[in-house]
């Protein structure tokens, strides 16, 4: 399946020029746009996720930011700095892409740009993807890069995760992953956009809220299918609604109010919360899937940033 | 129904002991528990009201809290003020006791301290109660409250709503209302613990994540009778939770882990997002209905009211 589906329909005509969203948003929409009508027709794997990362390669890092790639044994991913950035913390990032496309380079402007504000280094993880690795190898590296920044002398109360769709289902993953290994947990974590059901029972997913350019059921259903490999979706370490949060740190979710995974973040939001996880969830209205990449250019990534740090920032200090 | 329901059954064993909670969560437990077990048998109504009103007692203001009764024609309320704070900006503020109790004497705390932190007055409005009254006439009686300050050279958008409970319910119904009328809506609104949901249609109702000494089913429809007197609880002007949610202001939610009324909030955050208005839900661990109040005793309590402190006067700031 991975060669076909989840390459999204064009968007409705007028979305790009609502009159009824800001000017910077109908300005991020038409590249949007322009982007998913000039796709590559019956594209390869290979194709398809170059074409995810051009999605992106437009937006401008911050000028300072220094990007070191790492690899140590399993190990693999991107640290990225800014000066004054404090050594003693850490933002480890897990990037999205349905785990099939995506890489540390899709959405560096996500890590980068919140380490930034929060004076601290990202490591972005650079974990295997499908259909070469499934589940639950993305998890078990996940939980190895964060061993990794554990046995360099940082401690788990300095640090947090991030991560965005499928990386923010992943962040969960390795929260509960930690848990049952008896690992300490990090001090927070933020969840951008988050798919965290890989049943896709969601009922924003067939009827989403407004145009959703990223998430069609066939999209996420061909992801899951490549990612599972015959596993079943139910487990929670690949579909984290269904665990047992009990005992999670704070989290953050964020998600746009035009989303089909939506319902993703509002019953992850319930169960947590009802599992005594100390929970906040922000809905952007007219945002996208993991509209936070466009900060430079968007007020409401901007601000959902800024959300992001202050609540990263107040983790932190309440760990210690 | 009014004289016999809505007192809550006692704790069970160990809620007040239970070292899974913090020390500062104990103690306000063991003031709640000791309130329950020594209620009035059988009381009338006045008694129930005076009962509920003393819980709060015990709270103490901070002392530079000066408050003004207001009587100004169908306008009743109390202002509340601090030293320094601006006359230009305003907390509107709803209580909540299930439209039947509750005064502005009750959740003074809540208010006066969280327009405290903003730095503003706070308006509670002493609005009328059922059985004596019944809806509509709260929401009238807090829309003219609003019209009542506007007519006072004060802007739509340097006041915000807040309330708690039922007062959660009506600051969303008043806010429709104004939609309706075509008058300017205030910059923002807090609902805390709110009541969205007069059919009592929420799974939390019937099964607490924790233990919810407030609200009983029982209590909840003898409310829900009382107050409609007839009319339809699915009425959005009664039951925000159906009603057309496009165009609100920035909500901030605050609800406890432990509540059932959990399901009001998760269902009024999931629509209002969907519905493209700029939504924070906030879930508290372990934390119980209301539990704002005992912001002087409970760290929990005082760190959602920052946050609540924050999120309004950034709304403030936003609609300028």
């Amino acid at each position: 399946m991975a060669s076909t589906a989840a390459s999204a329909s064009p968007p409705p005509a007028g979305w790009a020029s609502d009159p009824g969203v800001s000017a910077p948003l109908r300005h991020v929409r038409a590249i949007i746009a322009d982007h998913l009508t000039h796709g590559p027709t019956d594209p390869t794997l290979a194709q398809r996720r170059a074409w995810r990362d051009a999605l992106y390669d437009a937006i401008a890092l911050p000028p300072d930011v220094v990007s070191t790639p790492v690899r140590d044994g399993a190990v693999r991913g991107l640290w990225q700095s800014s000066p004054g950035a404090r050594h003693d913390h850490v933002l480890l990032y897990i990037h999205g892409g349905g785990y099939e496309i995506g890489s540390v380079r899709s959405w560096r402007v996500i890590s980068a740009v919140l380490a930034r504000r929060m004076g601290v280094r990202a490591f972005s993880v650079d974990y295997p993807l499908a259909p070469e690795a499934h589940f639950p190898a993305p998890v078990d590296n996940v939980v190895a890069a964060y061993r990794w920044l554990l046995a360099q002398g940082i401690g788990a109360h300095d640090i947090v995760f991030a991560g965005d769709s499928s990386g923010g289902g992943l962040t969960a993953a390795a929260l509960l992953q930690l848990r049952m290994l008896g690992l300490p947990e990090p001090a927070g974590a933020l969840l951008i956009s988050p798919w965290l059901d890989l049943t896709n029972s969601g009922k924003s997913i067939d009827d989403p809220p407004g145009y959703d350019p990223f998430n069609p059921r066939a999209g996420l259903e061909s992801f899951a299918h490549d990612y599972l490999a015959g596993h079943p979706a139910t487990d929670p370490l690949a579909s984290p609604l269904f665990g047992d949060l009990h005992g999670l740190p704070p989290l953050l979710i964020q998600v746009g109010g035009d989303e089909a995974l939506l319902d993703d973040s509002v019953r992850f939001a319930r169960r947590a919360g009802s599992e005594q996880v100390a929970v906040t969830m922000q809905v952007w209205p007219h945002m996208f899937h993991e509209f936070q990449a466009w900060a430079p250019d968007l007020p409401a990534a901007s601000a959902a940033m800024d959300d992001a740090a202050t609540f990263l920032d107040r983790a932190l200090a309440d760990a210690r």
